[in-house]
């Protein structure tokens, strides 16, 4: 099994980050790294490889949650702007690459912002977090589930199915 | 004007990279920087600043586009698979940001790549291509036109409006 073929068991079996919610298509996930507060994985249900080969739905579906998302980090967070990336670069270090179609989400600050008595910052607001040379922050899994109940007071993913985990 | 509304500005009077074709609601723009072959800018032709704001049929209209511009960049240069980003940094750098909604895409290559007599390479495969320190490579004019030429030997943009330039 490689790498990403892992990662996505993991995910599907909630060992990676915490699930924060769902919609039809989509799992939006807590990511273990925190630097960047609120910073989410946002992976699809199904297995594919390519964002070519994305259905319309899944797209209509992934352009509501963005909405959905911004919305609520915004809300949870005072977040500035928002960064999305769709890259799969770590699959490619297998071979044969087993990459599994999912989206980074990271909340950019201008400002420090505080939350359950710690303070985040963005050392490299205004460049790609990747100029962002410290180790990922330690939260203790208490921590992270106060984020994810902090977030869930403001992301209304609407439909029946999409209310399952909140 | 801000260094965005600036880019803007740039980008919809040809004076940023060379415009490679166009569909209902978006620019395809040949990245000055080419270190990885083929890399573009892909903007809305709408003043818009945030992801949360597009509208259904420019989403729908970007998922044919990435359809459409993998399909031709796997043809054109064997690309192994692609990143895109939506990050709008460097607007936060000004006070008052003034971003404009843009996506970057990048082909990623596993082997070097030979076009035009000049080989390409992905050094940092398998990681994000902002680990790359080497400086942009100057390519003249005359070769980013051939680059351009080859894609749309590929690109195949349907409806009337999207065949304009090309």
């Amino acid at each position: 099994m490689s790498l990403e073929c892992e990662y996505f068991e993991r995910i599907k079996t909630h060992q990676y980050g915490e699930l924060i919610g769902e919609t039809e298509h989509w799992l939006i996930i807590l990511a273990p790294d925190q630097r960047n507060l609120g910073t989410c994985v946002v992976a699809l249900k199904r297995d594919e490889k390519e964002l070519s080969r994305l259905k319309d739905e899944e797209w209509a579906d992934f352009s509501q949650l963005v909405k959905k998302l911004e919305s609520a980090m915004r809300k949870a967070f005072n977040s500035t702007h928002f960064n999305w990336g769709c890259l799969m670069n770590s699959a490619y270090q297998e071979d044969p690459p087993c990459p599994h179609l999912h989206w980074h989400f990271i909340p950019r600050y201008k400002n420090p912002v505080e939350f359950n008595g710690k303070i985040f910052d963005d050392p490299c607001f205004g460049k790609s977090t990747m100029y962002n040379r410290d180790p990922p922050i330690k939260l203790s899994s208490n921590f992270k589930t106060e984020i994810k109940k902090h977030i869930l007071k403001y992301l209304k993913l609407k439909s029946g199915r999409d209310d399952k985990s909140t």
